[in-house]
């Protein structure tokens, strides 16, 4: 067992979950801000020079763990590890966001799907991309085959 | 406070971090395996459509924490958000890992960097790249235009 401590808080216009957009053709443009304990803002210095951001995060409102998903992509189950559904062993979320601007220990970053409130345990840059034409990305381009709109 | 609690474990050559390729010019094709505690090999269903996986892990065997990181790839300092360095306040890894098989609980990928026995705390899978013309990175690009050699 390990135990994480936020260092940061996220502040965006989501106060519930039904308002985060999901699924295939979901677009995560919300702005909004990642506000860091000022204990931690030194930990912050030349990070205004990236572009992109990892986020790692608590779900700290999901209740529950399942090995068995039901992304709302598709209407057929798999493995949790094979999604990003929050009811996972360890309540983690991960997400890209864009650097907009840096005023102190508050970042204005583009990208949000978290909830107002939401603990941020980890911020790290983004360094390199995978090729899009070496990206295979399973149960997800099949649900595209089929047509299916995003649920 | 929040607690994670190890899913998996990493299986590769590497037993000292002098032995892990650090720097700018690094490249990470070091080949081995993810082992799913047996409890949580349901949660692979499906996991193989996927080329690239993140894994999410725990430096089990950093000590300490510094805001202000002294990367090998530069000779100045960084903040430690800025930089990927173990010491940091949460001691959260991440590393994005091509996916070339899965044999029950174990998935055999390439491009890890972490010790022998790391515990994997969550895996997910990825989604999506930043294209690389929208990618800035910071210090690293400075870096690469003083000409510095990876340290």
């Amino acid at each position: 067992m390990f135990t994480v401590s936020p260092i940061a808080t996220v502040h965006s216009r989501y106060t519930n979950t039904a308002e985060i957009p999901k699924g295939l053709d979901a677009r995560h443009d919300e702005e909004g801000v990642i506000e860091l304990r000022p204990e931690f803002e030194e930990g912050l210095v030349d990070i205004e020079g990236f572009s992109h951001l990892y986020v790692i995060w608590i779900f700290d409102r999901s209740r529950g763990s399942m090995l068995t998903a039901h992304p709302p992509a598709d209407d057929r189950p798999h493995g949790v590890f094979a999604t990003r559904s929050p009811q996972r062993p360890n309540p983690i979320g991960l997400t890209v966001v864009e650097l907009l601007g840096r005023d102190g220990p508050r970042l204005r970053v583009r990208g949000l799907d978290m909830l107002d409130g939401t603990p941020v345990v980890d911020i790290k840059p983004y360094l390199s991309s995978v090729p899009s034409e070496q990206l295979r990305r399973g149960w997800l381009d099949e649900v595209e085959r089929r047509g299916r709109t995003a649920g």
